[in-house]
């Protein structure tokens, strides 16, 4: 069986859609879509086995989709810490700041340290509307992931692995060979998941789309589970 | 063991906290309120036994909580439709009904014979910042919704039993006899709660409390399994 990929034009149309007509905000979408990565993180590394995750975030949403990650992750009983080099002062990402703050959870800015003592890493630098090059200081932060993922740290990419083009996979030279544990790929896979390894677990998450909506953007609903808000996918990305 | 409980104006200053020095946006907080209750009625009343919920929404942010539960509802399954006398113009509202209606969730203005044919009846026509008497048309929409749970229909109730006086119960004499099926407390329950009849399923809903907020405020933080949102209590309420 397949599932359906939506490509990264159309991903930014779908998004804008669901922020217009279908009357989301932005803060109810990345509470539920960060809430979904962490729900993922939990299922695939229960706290038992990673308690300290690092997660990286990048300047824009996918950044804010990774700092909504880290409140539930410390509500869920791991010990979260945010590398969050360049924060955005739009009133959300504020506001999450100001959440982890409250949630006495670290902002570190020391790189080396933090990925060598972590159990986890969550990579949400770049999203959907991600386009190369890959600038700094996020060229010199994501090689040093790879390293640590080379050390044997396990990385959980949201919606891409940051620095794949978002159609086309893993161009750029420096990224090449990065292949992340986890992706938990947000409402719908992009097409650059074809070239995920079959050793990498893929969820998608993000639950709030009726099935007419997926109808209409030619994508396919994953199969929930109960209340769950992501769903492990075991098809062939089409 | 005993699980305390927080008085009708701490708890609006409460609230007042989290949406300031806390940093979150009433979007944020609406939303995982109405996952928690949409969770809690999962839990209690599958979709396989109770597939059409009527949602009785007040025109405050208790009835903007069972907006969004109504559109979780739907996604995991359930039939949902809403009555919603006195829609407020705030957006987060309109966004909530906008979004309701591409879901195509019914929103219904004939009561009885909705009562009538639904399987659970979900209360969040008030919350804690209700104060009697009950003006109309909410005095006769609890009048019919008591009639229907005396015809066999459960009841849900969203933070408070609507019309019970947040501190001290159910006083007035329209509504001394009303318990609901199931409570869904949201972030603490609220002093009333020590007259909910044992027969009363209870949850706590809303996970987005750092324990030391939790301490400042005197309230408890419920044990919460894996990545629920909301914790069923087997505690006298102190």
């Amino acid at each position: 069986m397949s599932f359906r990929t939506i490509e990264a034009a159309k991903a930014a149309l779908l998004d804008k859609e669901l922020m217009s007509s279908m009357g989301f905000s932005i803060d109810q979408l990345m509470e539920l879509a960060g809430l979904a990565v962490a729900q993922a993180v939990f299922k695939e590394y229960p706290p038992s086995s990673a308690k300290n995750c690092l997660i990286l975030c990048g300047p824009g949403n996918n950044g804010g989709d990774g700092l909504v990650a880290a409140r539930h992750l410390k509500l869920f009983g791991y010990t979260p810490k945010v590398y969050y080099p360049k924060p955005t002062n739009r009133p959300i990402f504020q506001g999450l700041t100001t959440q982890l703050e409250n949630f006495n959870i670290a902002f570190v800015s020391d790189l080396p340290p933090e990925l060598k003592s972590c159990d986890l890493i969550i990579d949400s630098l770049f999203g959907f509307s991600f386009k190369p090059p890959i600038r700094s200081p996020f060229d010199s932060v994501i090689a040093q992931m790879l390293d640590a993922q080379n050390n044997g740290k396990h990385i959980v990419a949201v919606d891409i692995p940051s620095g794949w083009d978002v159609d086309a996979g893993p161009v750029s030279p420096e990224i090449k060979n990065y292949q992340p544990d986890l992706l938990v790929s947000l409402t719908a896979p992009k097409p650059c998941t074809k070239l995920l390894s079959p050793h990498s677990s893929h969820y998608v998450g993000g639950r709030f789309i009726p099935q007419e909506f997926a109808q209409k953007w030619n994508i396919d609903l994953p199969p929930f589970h109960g209340v769950d808000q992501c769903s492990k996918l075991n098809y062939h990305m089409d």
